[in-house]
């Protein structure tokens, strides 16, 4: 039944026999931080094999000859760049390979333009005073913190079940051009878990910006990361670009971060050849290459793409149960209440769940008292402010099944509390 | 004797012999690079222990307990830290440990000073249109490339014997707020391998820069790196300039990459809180942290600042021969002559000669033809303009020293012929 068919009286017996739960939770001394999306110690431990895969000299030497041990080779070795392309659905030439982190890439790729046109004619970013980019919102907080730190004013626009609002992307890039680019993490979308449909990435390959140096940040973190039997299919956004005639829309990220070890993987981009020549000429000036040995490690550990995809399964059956223990609550505790909506994603990492409006920071407030740490209300919104006080990320990684379980219990008490709290305020 | 004792016959004669030698050398099919400083196989042979020393799970957890295959720590594991701090000079909480090249750091310090203020009060340096960096010739063209790159005017210094000619940048940081910063290599210099004396350092520490945000970028590449048993010593820029009380002038760079692998070494930073806070603000929306196992590698095999010392000693073993088949070939073909002045450092990475002025190209297209690649000859000025035409630099480190010596035999005949060619212009 839902809280909004409850009298009075019977909101006041569902908080009382809500709150003598919660004085229990807190009595059982729970010590929990699910803040980010950290992959837990057994799902590292399956890439153990990782640290003693490269062990001597020979090696260390490409198939094209190149000891990799020495200086040189910018932009990665080629079987990495074929690795690698997999995941970003682009050629193996269109393919940067670069260090331990695609975070550090896009944050790279941003500060590029800052100081150097993309596109012919057009102005360093840091020259456009008053530079915009499109946030869709629930998002991802180190993109919109990079375009923060950069001085961009932030857009929001709506997620939708298929992917970012497109009416309002488009009429938005169409009309102004201080809009520069747009955030993007198409599968398993952090934090809500759905997957850009063929008609989203479609239209974002026809986009037609008024700005010449509109770009695509396409972070395919999740390209592969699936935690459900039934899984989500994304078509390559390059693909469509050139299909449409706009091949230096998109810039594409992915890393092995989520794959093998989050401090230790292999970071890559892919790009047209008109953007990565102005990227190359600052990654040239930056670097004389990245670690190659550690792109051994991945090749020697995996062999291939398929070798890759094989290795997520292992994930799966790691992730599967976690997922499951948090529908299962939601479910349970939330299903006929009117007071939440969530996402059950097939993938990725994380579950979003809009609790009954304004109640969100109350939520993080009580579950941090009981000992559980969200992620921090407000950062799936660009500067942390979330208008409604609405949308909590949950990140179902990290704990054990059992804390997992628990800490569902503790977090669906609250929502259940701070909603009805809110609605006999009103 | 002299070529400015000999007669325009003797001259003649000695050009005869001289090209004949040539000739017989373009005849013998050498095939040699010698443009970079790069570490030669056997260097990298010694390092060989580094791949499998860390090889299972119960490693990869810091001292402090924190598992090093996950997300996290921005700046670097404590025990690296303190392991680089020895290179820098620097107390362990200056350091920040970052990838696997110093180059990067430092690029991405410049990056950062670009459109942030590192001072207060002070204007990003995009918005400084006359900006301009000090550049001590000969030196690094890494360096320049960086400062060239984000739109600097390069004002050369000249090198002395004990460092830039500080008369030259005392007054000219003085006099005008528009210079932001100077490149160094203060120990074994790139390429004249001198070391900058401790007046030298004291006269850095001691700057009165008209500029708030001028900043000494300080590359200490060679900073353990001798090559000879008797070595140079180079007091710390930063202990100088805290009892100067200018700590916030340097900015401490320094790497493993020529003392393990190039390729996959780790690099690190060192400079005050105030210019941290700065830098760390970048880091922090940039990444999560560099490769941490790489860190482990590093410590497990060197345990501590001492072992990297002791390991040093292998490589000096590998490169003494090398430098002194350099030094004893100019001697043998060049002491008398008076048309070139050359150094003989004891440490580092190259040999700087200055040969007859107006025939540096002369002399590596010679060397080019017969199978023989230098660094491109103007490399150690900004923008490659060497105004004299004159400094090449030698990097003796990669050839084996057989063909080290017939390469050096090439080399003086080139720059003997040149010579002798230029003087008959005359």
């Amino acid at each position: 039944m839902s809280y909004s068919d409850f009298s009075k009286n019977q909101l006041l017996d569902e908080l009382a026999s809500l709150k003598a739960k919660y004085t229990d939770y807190v009595g059982r001394g729970l010590s929990l931080d699910m803040s980010r999306g950290k992959p837990c110690t057994e799902q590292l431990d399956i890439s153990s094999g990782l640290l003693n895969v490269l062990s001597c000299d020979d090696q260390c030497v490409s198939a094209q000859g190149f000891d990799c041990r020495n200086y040189g080779i910018l932009d990665g070795i080629p079987a990495a760049k074929e690795l690698m392309s997999g995941m970003l659905q682009v050629k193996p030439e269109q393919v940067f390979v670069g260090g331990n982190s695609s975070l550090n890439m896009m944050f790279d790729t941003i500060a590029c333009m800052m100081t150097a046109p993309i596109a012919e004619g057009c102005e360093p970013w840091f020259n456009v005073k008053d530079r915009k980019f499109l946030c869709p919102v629930p998002g991802y907080d180190r993109h919109f913190a990079i375009t923060e730190y950069f001085g961009f004013e932030m857009i929001t626009v709506p997620m939708t079940e298929s992917g970012p609002d497109m009416d309002i992307v488009e009429s938005l890039v169409a009309s102004d051009a201080s809009i520069k680019g747009i955030w993007c993490v198409p599968k398993y979308s952090n934090p809500t878990g759905i997957t850009f449909s063929d008609d989203t990435v479609r239209r974002f390959a026809n986009l037609k910006p008024a700005a010449k140096d509109f770009r695509i940040m396409w972070d395919n973190a999740y390209c592969i990361h699936d935690v459900s039997d039934v899984t989500d299919t994304l078509i390559s956004l390059m693909d469509e670009c050139e299909k449409a005639g706009n091949p230096d829309l998109p810039i594409i990220f992915s890393s092995t971060s989520k794959v093998t070890f989050p401090g230790a993987g292999i970071a890559a981009m892919g790009t047209s050849e008109n953007n990565m020549k102005i990227f190359k000429k600052r990654y040239t000036t930056q670097t004389i290459g990245s670690d190659k040995l550690n792109m051994i490690r991945h090749l020697l550990f995996f062999k291939d793409f398929d070798g890759l995809k094989a290795h997520m399964l292992k994930h799966k059956a790691i992730l599967k149960p976690r997922f499951d223990v948090v529908a299962d609550k939601f479910s349970q505790y939330l299903a006929d209440k009117g007071i939440a909506n969530w996402t059950n994603p097939r993938g990725g990492y994380f579950v979003s769940i809009d609790v009954y409006p304004g109640t969100a920071k109350a939520v993080e407030k009580m579950c941090k008292a009981a000992g559980l740490t969200l992620t921090s209300v407000g950062a799936t919104y660009p500067c942390g402010n979330d208008p409604e006080d609405k949308n909590i990320r949950i990140a179902p990684s990290y704990p054990t099944v059992e804390e997992l379980s628990l800490a569902m219990d503790v977090f669906c008490t609250c929502v259940c509390i701070c909603a009805i709290e809110k609605i006999l305020e009103q």
